[in-house]
This record gives structure tokens, sequence and C-alpha cells, in this order.
């Protein structure tokens, strides 16, 4: 059942990789398209290099009160990672004590006699201490194999400077030797990683009589957001490498009150537009090599993200030329939108095609709620980007429509004796379905405030299954004042990945379920995930919550 | 058993690895070992390069009848190895058309969508049927495993131009998906390879009435010889990819009867003499990368064929300064071959260290008759040298001592009564004791004749297990007249592995036995192996004999 459940979003997708509704002959931004994406180009960062190189020689061990069941022991120095026999150790673990993600390199030498044949060895590049611990094979993940970061390497001579092709991600690197000669021997005699991201320093940080575990969830959160922030912002730098909008928009929320490269920023968003289909919706997703190319995906929760993360840059920067540019590309993921919505202003779950909504990754998770408020949320948010553009004639109708959609809201999905919002035929209550719907301000925010409240004091509750559907619980808490409880989920629930070890945040994580994965395999989660990085936009931005 | 026999030359080896007898100190070339390098270095060949691109599409197929028990059919041209899906075909394998050595590169393509993860490919390169057909795990071989040609290689997006570092020397290439992502389907745009070698084309070639086989023969021997031919003589450009005196030695004599590129010779004497120890042995041989080293190893018969080759060398050039810089080695390696001779001018197999003999692979196959006539035939070509560069006051005592010599090995060797030259306590008749009692002239030819002739007419006689051994056995046949026995030989040795199939001449070949391997994988054998060229030399320099 497992296996169906996590390939349920997946099988969405591939409906929704035809042509997206409302086509337009031929293409909707062709007068822009080239001058978007000449200026997606030309704020492209510049990366900052650093060279990295091993804090400890370290193993890795099997222990069941650590996550996931491993922990890494610091051994000894990282001196006694060189000049050591690989035939006599076979396998050595070097701790770079961080998170980094860049250039692998490293030197090879014998020990004595000249090499008379050539070398094979397994580089293990590890975000996680069970990536050092369990093999990847057989691998029983939904993703493609080649994400795991092995791979096995011929030194045809020594010595020998081995530099991989591969970008890779990770804290801990493990060397297996798989072949040598019985003629001589050999060593590492160095090793480095270029480290890159296009952000160093943040301009912003919590006052220094900040309590600790918010610190350091404000540190965790900044190493994520900086190890995402590549020349675009990624998802995640394991995997999948790629800017998807729901990260962008929170990475770029983060970023705005913490490294403020609102350039990074201005690029994404151009990108996005300089690839969205030829009908004006947007695809969720965009890779950058060899050249930027979108994926052929649309997912309608992310198209209208787009809008949110657009009128931030806006009042974050007051770049007003850039987000005129994109204001046809924000009103054609309203139109998208409205398509799905049936007369009485609810989002129909029958209308084709069927777009993957992403929301969380969670089983069993029923979106019809959450899909409503995000719409709501969005359209409102659209409004008050055509207010600051002055074009609101461009979108005059809206605000009567979002009023209609929040009395179809009310009607179907609040169920006033419970005195919550439910999803779906089972009437699920879930903490997401709350959070739109307060985002939206569905109902007047005490009101939400008590749907929420109960929400997450009741255990059977669905509760999100990863950092980015908290991000949106959290939101919802503050927006309607439920501030102890928001620092509260924000202490509980990233404090549980500091307790347990995290370098970074990651991309799923279920306090119940250290092994969790919508990918069926925990070696393939990404540990590193840029839409866990939002404490820091928190902590930030509200200090008055957060930092007393 | 065989473990252990095939583990008997290499421990030999390991033996030999301290330093060597004679010590002087501290240096005996130091006043020319730099001008020596520098002179090798110059004398480096340029390497030719020809783009090699797949001649066919092919499959392995297990067929008993075929050599080792597999085929290459060919299913398709070329153009179908291309845009093909790889999902749909898993596994392809491109067959070159001929063995090349040299750097692969190859494009990778999507098929429609957008690569949204890496993909996870094996290479495998062979220049036999049996490296497609044969699993390489696990691996039962003596050296390492990381000679075996497969690389797992993980292109991160796609298109992709992916060029291997490592040098690969094949003909059939395998290429297998390994891992990939359900969302999108990739192909191959194009393949080649960048093949070098520091020669082209033949300056001698046999007349055009030759025997057919014949001129078979010589082809695969050009192409064995040009394959080895790069920045020095290898031994083999799948492996060992060195300088190996012995290989050296026969290449350069091929060569002379071919491509005639002399420098390389040169450069090799040089490099070999540069490289030598302080004492004035010459190592086995040397591996030019990451910049020329010599291997800590000694093997007599190979310092003394080290005079031998120098003698051709000058014969064939008239290059006396050459000869006369390196007339000192020459002389150290007498010396070293005279510590091991006792008062009768008997090899003493008592003598410390013992040194690796090679002369052949084959189990059983006793050395003691073959370097006894090794050493006198190198001692007398040394004589020859001597007199070529007015040098006979350095080695007047030799005479003399090759008369001695010669009646130890016919006193201590001959059988009177069978007419042959026994060797060990088992008196084992072989080809090769034979071969090296001929080529040193310790009979009257006529019955160095009747030995040959009856040993090879004896089935239990030990015979040769390598080209290499049976370049010998013919250069003797030819010594003592037997023409017809010498072209028979040829044309049953070489040109049974023609039949079976050969692009290139073997390291190893025994009619019967396919597998035979002195690293007990013939996985691992190299199957374009320099030793093997010699029919080139044969063919060219007696024509009278074989091309009629």
């Amino acid at each position: 059942m497992k296996t169906i459940k996590y390939m349920i979003p997946l099988l969405l997708f591939f409906v929704m990789t035809g042509k997206g509704v409302n086509a337009q002959a031929p293409d909707a931004y062709e007068p822009w398209r080239a001058a978007w994406l000449r200026k997606a180009e030309q704020a492209k960062p510049t990366l900052i290099s650093r060279i990295c190189k091993p804090t400890a020689k370290a193993e890795v061990v099997k222990d069941s009160a650590s996550y996931q069941g491993w922990k890494v022991v610091k051994t000894d120095s990282p001196d006694r990672l060189y000049r050591v026999s690989l035939k006599e150790t076979k396998s050595m673990i070097a701790d770079f004590g961080e998170h980094i993600t860049g250039t692998f390199s490293c030197v090879f030498d014998t020990l004595g006699n000249i090499s008379d044949a050539p070398v094979r060895l397994r580089l293990t590049f590890a975000e996680m201490p069970a990536e050092l611990g369990e093999p990847f094979d057989p691998y029983s993940g939904g993703l493609s194999r080649a994400w795991l970061q092995d791979e096995i390497v011929t030194i045809p001579y020594l010595p020998y400077t081995l530099t991989l092709p591969r970008r890779v991600s990770f804290r801990y690197l493990k060397i297996e030797l798989l072949a040598s000669s019985s003629y001589f021997d050999l060593c590492i005699a160095d090793m480095q990683t270029t480290a890159v991201s296009c952000v160093s320093t943040p301009e912003i940080e919590p006052a220094a009589e900040t309590d600790s575990l918010i610190r350091k969830i404000n540190d965790i959160g900044l190493a994520t957001l900086k190890e995402c922030m590549q020349t675009v912002y990624e998802d995640g730098p394991k995997r999948d490498q790629r800017l998807w909008i729901g990260d962008l928009y929170l990475e770029s929320l983060a970023n705005a009150y913490s490294f403020r490269n609102d350039s990074l920023t201005k690029r994404c968003l151009y990108l996005l537009a300089g690839l969205a289909r030829e009908d004006g919706t947007l695809n969720s997703n965009i890779a950058e090599m060899p050249t930027p190319r979108a994926q052929n995906s649309v997912t309608l929760d992310y198209c209208l993200l787009y809008n949110c993360a657009l009128l931030e840059y806006l009042k974050n920067t007051g770049d007003r030329e850039t987000a005129a540019d994109l204001w046809p590309v924000a009103l054609n993921q309203v139109r998208l939108a409205r398509h799905y919505l049936d007369d009485s202003g609810l989002y129909d779950t029958s209308v084709q095609p069927q777009l993957w909504l992403v929301f969380d990754w969670k089983d069993n998770f029923d979106r019809h709620a959450s899909i409503q408020g995000l719409m709501t949320f969005a359209f409102s948010e659209t409004c008050r980007l055509a207010r600051l553009l002055g074009k609101e004639a461009d979108v005059k109708e809206l605000p009567a429509l979002i009023k209609k959609m929040k009395k179809a809201s009310r009607d179907f999905f609040y169920d006033p004796k419970q005195g919550v919002f439910v999803s779906g035929n089972n009437r699920q209550i879930s903490y997401l379905s709350q959070a739109w719907m307060t985002l939206s301000e569905t109902l007047p925010l005490r009101e939400c405030a008590q749907a929420l409240s109960k929400t997450i004091r009741n255990p059977e509750a669905c509760y999100p299954g990863s950092p980015y559907g908290y991000h949106y619980v959290i939101e919802a808490l503050i927006k309607c004042g439920l501030h102890a409880e928001a620092k509260q989920m924000l202490t509980g629930y990233w404090g549980g990945m500091v307790e347990k070890g995290a370098d970074t945040f990651w991309e799923v994580y279920d306090p119940n379920d250290d092994r969790r994965s919508p990918y069926n395999s925990h070696l393939v989660n990404s540990y590193c995930h840029a839409w866990s990085c939002t404490p820091v936009y928190f902590i930030n931005k509200y200090p008055e919550i957060f930092q007393r």
C-alpha cells in the first residue's frame, strides 16, 4: 500500500504533462519572453567559493537511539585520513563538519612502490549517517537511483588528483577501496571540496539575547538556505537541484529576512516567466543545466504562489519594473485557477485536466479545502499586487469572486458543530485545511484561531508531513494571534530536527517516523531542503514572538 | 593448485624487489642519468589521433563453438545505436570494427521531456566477446580488478557529453542503463573514440603475392604493434600499459621491419637506462604516468635482452651515439648476470637474490636451460655490440667465458641419448630449452636442428604458453634452417588466433585451453599484447621463408 500511496502525486504529475488549459495561439508571452530570459541571465549571481577540508576522521555506528538508527562518531583528527594505508583501512570516513555543496577533489598517492595498476574506489557522499551505514542497493526508491551520491572511480596511476565532475552535497564522505594491486599500497594525500553558494553572511540575525534553541534553529535554517542558494533557488542541493515555485516562495521569504540577495529572487521570477508555457501557465519547476529549461509539469498551488512571491518581492525591494514586467504572468495564473471554480466559487475536483497539487508530502492528506483556501489567498495577494502596480482594472472582478469563494468555503468546508474546516469525503480534519482557510481569511480570525487551536490539539488530526506544510500552519497561527502556539510548533518541529542532529533542515520530517519518504526510500530524501528554511523568516520577521 | 602455480612468478617478483647485486656507491650512472632522461624526453613521439565511430550495432551470444564460448553478432547498422530509447533497450553493444586505444566520449540526450534526475550507466569496454558476455564480479584474478574496463558513470543532466578520463583499449562497448527517472527517456546522440598511436602506416609490407593467411597474420601483427606503440612501447594498451624490456625487444624488432619509428626505440632505451638502479641494474619495466618511473623489480632475462635490443637498434639505425651512450648499461647487465655463474660457467640456481626469470607464461616450465642459453646468447650479442663500438677491451674476458658456458651447457643440459636439451630435476624437454640453446649456438646448428625437430614432434614436450615464448622458438627454427617448421609454427599458432577471431594478437594463447590465464582470470588477460606482434618481424625479415 505504501508504494501505491507515494505514487499518487507522481501519477497526477504525469496526467498533467500535456498542454494546459486556456491555450492561446501562439504564445501569450511572445513580446517579452526573450527579454525576460535576458534579464534572468543578467541577474545570475556569481557563486562564492570556499575551500573546505575534513574536520575529523569518523566512523558510522548502528545506534537505535539515533535518528534513523545510525550515528557518526568522530574517531580521530583529520590528519589521520592522510598517508594511511587504504589497503589496511579498506574504508574511511571523513567528516567535513558541516553540510557543503560543491566540487570534490582528492589526491591519491602511493605508499612506497610505484603504482603498477589502476585502483578502483567507491566514494559515497552522505548528508546523513544512514547514507553511510545502509547499502544503496538493492534500491527501493521511486526516484532515480542516480540521485544517491556514490561514485565508483578508477584511478589510473598514482599520484593522481581526482576531481569528480558531479557536484556533490554532503557532510560525510566514505572512501572504500574496491580493487588494487598486490604490488603497491596507496593513501589519500589530500582532499578538499570547493564549496559554493551565492551568499555567505546574513544581513539580519536574531538579537543576542535570543533563546539558544531559537538561535540554533535560525543558524541551521541559514545553513539550509545558503546551501540551496546557488545560481537559482534550488529545492535541495542533493536533490532535485532545481528551481520549484513553491521552494522559491519560501526561500525568497527567508532571504528577505537574512541574506537579502534580491537579485537571485528576481532571476528566478524572470526564469519561470521566460520558460512558462505558451498558454501563459507557469511550469512548476526549471532545470538550469545545460541551459535553463522548464519541466513539462503544472502544479496549480505553485502557479498561484508565484503571484504571492512576486508581491513579496515588490514589497521587499520596491522593484516596480520587474513586478510590472511580470504582471501578465500573474494574471494568467489567476485565469488558469478560475477554470477550476464552479459557479458557486468552489474548486471543482472533476474539472479536467486534473492538476497536481503539492501542498505537502503526506499520505492520505485531502487537498480540497487547502486548494480552495490557497486560491482565495492568492487571489487576494494578486489584488494587493494590482493595487501596488496601479493595475486594479485588470482584476476588477476578483474582489467579488473572492467574496463568493469564501462563502462557498464556509458552506462547503466549515463544520460549525466541530468548529473546524473539514475536507474530502471522509471529512478529514487537517492542520493544512485550517491553515489555508485562515490565511485566506475565510472566517473572522478569531474563529480561525479556534479552528486551528482545536485541530492542533486533536491527536486524530492530519498533521503535515513536511516542513513545507508546517510553514503555512505557523504562518496561519501567527496571523490569527496564536503566537505561543506558533513558537511552540517551530521549536517543537524544527527543534526536533535539531535534537536529532540536523546540520540542515530536511525535506521530510515526521517526528513519529524516522524513515518517512515520499519516494519509498529515506536514502533518497533530501536532507538539506529549501522549503524547510523558513524559521529564518519567522524568527527574524517576528522577533517579538520568537526572540524573547 | 592453479592458484599456487600462477603465483610463483609473482612471489619471485617480490623476493627481488630489494637492492640488486654488485651495489656501487652511490650511483653508477650519476654522470649521465639526467642527460639520458632528457634525450628520452626529446625522442618522445607525438601521438597521431583519428576519430573512430562504431561500425555496427551488435549482440553477444553464448556459443560453445566460439573462442572462450562467446561470439559477437552484428545485428544492425551503427545508426541504430543512436536516438533509440535506452530505457527500452536497457543494454546496447557498439562494435567499433577494430581494436582501438584512446579517449572515449559519448553524447547522451533526452527523448522528449527534460531530464529531472541524473542517470547512472555502466560502460564496459571489451577487447574480446567474453568481456561482454561474462560478469566481471566476483573477480577471481590475481591482478587488480581495476584493469577490467567497466566504468560506472553518473550523467547529471541531458544533453551531456561524457568524456572518460581513463584511456580505454577495446573493440566492443557495452552501454547499460543502471538507473534513471520515470519522467524522461534518454538515448545516445553520438559517440566516438579519439584513437591514438605514434604510428599509422608501415613502411614495409609483404609482397602482393604472399599467401592470404600470412598477409592476415601480418596485418593483425601490425595492428597489435600499432596499438602498443604509444609514447613508449607498451606491453599492452589494456594492461599493463607499461614499458617492459622484453616487450621492447620484440616490438623494436617488429618495428624495424614495419613502421620504422626508431625514435621510439631510442626513447625507450634511454628511459630504461635513466631509470635504472644506482648499482647499474636495469629495472624490468617503467610506468610513464604521471612521470616516468621504474617499477622496483629486476628480471634477469630482460636485463640481458636490453643488450640485444641495443645491438639491434645500432644495426638498424647506425646511431652510434646512442649505442655508445648506453654501453655502460650493457656492461652492467653482463656484470649482474656473471654473479649467477659458478666456476664451471653454469647458472647457479642457489645464488641469492633469486631473480624473476620471465621467458614465458607456462605452468611448470623449467627455466634453467633457458636462462643458461639466453645468458650465453646475450653475452655473444654484447660482444658483437662491443665490436661495432670499438669497445672490445671492455669485454675481453667474455669470449672465453662464453666458450666455458657452452661447454657447461652441453655437459649439464644436453642428453646425447635423446638428442635434446633437458632442464630441471625432472629433466624436462621443452621447446624453449632447445630454442635458447640453439640461439646461443651451444651445439653445432645441425644438432640444434635435431633437438628442436625432435622436441616439436614430441607431444610430451613442454610447449610455450605465450606468443612471447613462441617467438624465440621460431627464431631458433629459422637459425638452424628449419624454415618449413618455422613457417608452420607461425601459421599454426598465430593462424589459430586468426581463426578464433583475433583483431590483435593475445598475451596468452594456448590452442588447448581458451581460458588460460597467468592471473587466474582470462578476463584480465591482455588481448592486444606487444610480444605477440613478431610475425611482422619474421614475415618481413625472412620473405624467402614466409612470403612464398
